[in-house]
């Protein structure tokens, strides 16, 4: 059976945009798999040490990384199940949607970067401290409190542009989800699932209502 | 025959984003039409004034504007004419590069609003001076010069996300051009004709080779 293997925090949460967006993929496509709670510091366990970031999806004895890549990989591999692109222009659309969704990645870090550290096992706290505390230049708690309110009217400015689409279309796909759709969901759902303070009633009308919709369709929640 | 009522300003310079995105889309599909140069002041002629805006497309009796609409219109009508949209997916795709298009707008006009002033008929130019200045509070030389570089600096930065799209894909949608495509070369198309300063060279890598691939192809301008 196919293995997922996730980044987990505390209490099993997957909180990876990515492995998020390689989850839906997979539910999507119906077919059946494993996911394989992971912390930070268990990725160099994987495939002896072959990858550096997960998700990571073992496929019998075929491994791969990059999220694109692995549902690229389920595309070709499972061409009879439920699409996840269903045309070239799909994947297009998935692709310039992943461009534009990772962009709200740096907004969502500085909204909820101590928040997520409190998400995590206590033995990835270390090394998450340490990593991303280099890299801003300053302690979590501050980056947290004094980028917040910033990135929080960043996030939801770069959002006008769905929800001006979603008034026209009820998913970003079209009438049905597919993996264009699965990308935004899981950076949304990375910021919902570990801010403590910024929740789904917090995004636009048109988002919301989307956002509850593949919540409930992929991950049961209504 | 299709008559497609342009924006002209002085020597037939067709320069309204809108109106090159329906132009292409004529052009892709290969169905025979006449432009007709049109002015703002003119626009009140069509139809017995029905429409407030061009393009304005006559196909035998029936009339329609909004640039989306006549498209749409055209891939219904011409089925077996090269598709727009080749999908549903393709069509989601143009629907959300139109919305993101469309932000680029306002940094367009506060670029070259005087440079477009100087592009008009002589018949437009007091009804354009009047209306935009009103909008937006202040002299058209005034608004140009006080805005250029920061509008400049936030295309660019938004254009960012295309560049970086256009380094995984020959054109927004796929490997040959579609409507998606035309819609930003619209935009795009629109600073170029107008702008006194801005050159197809200030575009970052990617996009700009994009952009004369596009102007060959359909503009026939190498």
């Amino acid at each position: 059976m196919i293995k997922l293997y996730e980044l987990a925090g505390k209490n099993n949460l997957v909180f990876s945009p990515y492995c998020w967006r390689v989850r839906l993929a997979l539910l999507h496509k119906q077919v059946e798999f494993s996911g394989v709670d992971t912390a930070f510091t268990e990725i160099q366990n994987i495939s002896n040490g072959e990858f550096k970031a997960v998700p990571v999806l073992h496929d019998g004895n075929f491994a791969l990384n990059e999220s694109f890549d692995i549902v690229e990989y389920l595309e070709e591999k499972y061409p009879l199940k439920p699409s996840l692109f269903n045309s070239n222009e799909g994947k297009a659309l998935a692709k310039f949607i992943e461009t534009w969704a990772n962009t709200l990645h740096g907004d969502i870090a500085k909204m909820a970067i101590a928040d997520i550290h409190d998400c995590l096992q206590e033995k990835d706290k270390g090394y998450f401290k340490t990593s991303r505390e280099k890299f801003f230049g300053n302690n979590l708690e501050s980056i947290q409190s004094e980028n917040h309110e910033t990135a929080k009217v960043n996030l939801l400015s770069k959002l006008s542009i769905l929800d001006t689409y979603l008034t026209k279309s009820e998913f970003i796909s079209g009438s049905t989800p597919l993996y264009a759709d699965f990308i935004v969901f899981g950076t949304l759902k990375w910021l919902i699932e570990t801010s403590q303070v910024f929740q789904v009633s917090h995004f636009s009308e048109h988002v919301e209502k989307w956002f509850l919709k593949i919540n409930q369709m992929y991950c049961g929640e209504t």
